[in-house]
Parts: C-alpha cells; sequence; structure tokens
C-alpha cells in the first residue's frame, strides 16, 4: 500500500481522526490526509510538536531507556499520537479530545512497519 | 484516602508498574511510592520528564488547543504517563515496556482528581 493509503486508511478507520501526517523531525511534512476542516491550526501544531518530540528523543538518550518510540499528546481540545518510523521521520495522528485514542495508538502501531519500509 | 495510598493503589493494580511519582515541574518529587528495584534511574528519568513536560506546556499554549492534560512516552524499555494535576503538579507512572498502559492510563485519570484535591 502506498503511504498516503495508509495514511488515508487510518484517517477513514478512526473516529474523531483530524488528520494523519508523516513528518521529518524539521517540522516539514512528507505525506498527509487531513479528514475534515477544522478550526485548528494543523500546520501549526505539526511544528511545534516536531519540536517537542526532538527535545523527548534527547531526554530519552540521556536516561538511558532505550529508542524513543511513541509519544501520545491529550490536551482539552486535541489528542495527539506520534510514532518514529525511523531516524528521520515520523507519523502523527490529530485526534479530536473524543477522538478512538485506543484504536489510532493501534492503527498507528500497525502500520508503521510498512510505512518506514515503504520510505527506504 | 492518602496521597500516597492513591499512588500505592496505583501501582498495585498495574502491571509491570515501577513507581508511581507526584512531582512538581522542577523534577521535585512531592510524594513517591516504588513498586520494585529497577536498573533504571528513576531520579533521572523523572527529571527529564519534567523538563519535557514544560516544554510541552509551552507548545500546547502556543497552538491553542486548550490545556494540557495528559502524555505518555514508550521507549524500548519503558512506558511512562504523566498527568496534571494543577499548575505546579502533575502524577507520573513509570511501567516496564509490557506494562498494562491502558490500565495505567486509567488508573491515573480516575485518581488525578481526588489526588489534586488533597493537594489542596
Amino acid at each position: 500500500m502506498s503511504l498516503r493509503g495508509s495514511l488515508r486508511e487510518i484517517v477513514e478507520s478512526v473516529d474523531g481522526a483530524l488528520a494523519a501526517i508523516i513528518m521529518a523531525y524539521d517540522g516539514i511534512p512528507i505525506d498527509e490526509v487531513v479528514a475534515a476542516q477544522t478550526e485548528f491550526d494543523l500546520q501549526l501544531l505539526t511544528v511545534e510538536y516536531a519540536t517537542v518530540l526532538k527535545e523527548i528523543k534527547r531526554a530519552v538518550a540521556v536516561i538511558k531507556v532505550g529508542e524513543m518510540e511513541e509519544v501520545s499528546i491529550a490536551t482539552g481540545q486535541v489528542r495527539v499520537v506520534m510514532r518514529v518510523l525511523n531516524d528521520e521521520l515520523f507519523t502523527v495522528l490529530i485526534m479530536t479530545k473524543n477522538g478512538n485514542f485506543g484504536k489510532g495508538r493501534y492503527l498507528l502501531r500497525l502500520k508503521s512497519p510498512a510505512m518506514a519500509e515503504e520510505l527506504g
């Protein structure tokens, strides 16, 4: 399945999904599927969260607990799950507050190996 | 229930739990229950993750998606869930890689309002 196909399947299978994006740590999107119009600034969100992920990667290296695999952040209005694909890229799934967080995490984990392979 | 009682109940109810801690954003623990000897430096972990949480709080304020509520970080060896209690304090649950992440999240969410109240 193509990268975009995988992203689309995730977005369409998860209740409350707003977007699924493959990104680089510098905040530049490689591919994305946006489900619906939203009041949130998704570009600003992903750029800020990419910065956060770099900071977590640094912290994880300091405390020596293995490689960073997955980070999720829930706020009053959105839930975001990020999963590392390789040294340069990660996937981001953005859901509404009441989105199906468990299924989102599950599908991201399930699809990540194939997406990582697709990215070479 | 006392703060320590709540922390103990969380640690004893979650498979794979290593420790439950109430912390300030400066990395200083207010109260903690450690379940078992572990190879990991839990103090270093909590100090580093407190720094990470401050960075996430900053990012969340920039993107305007409501207040930060919960952050989880999974690495090759440990899973950590952090839940905000008030402006100064948060709870941290540290689990092994194969710990019951879902139950850990659930109990932290369930117990947080009472812990926040206990803290005044």
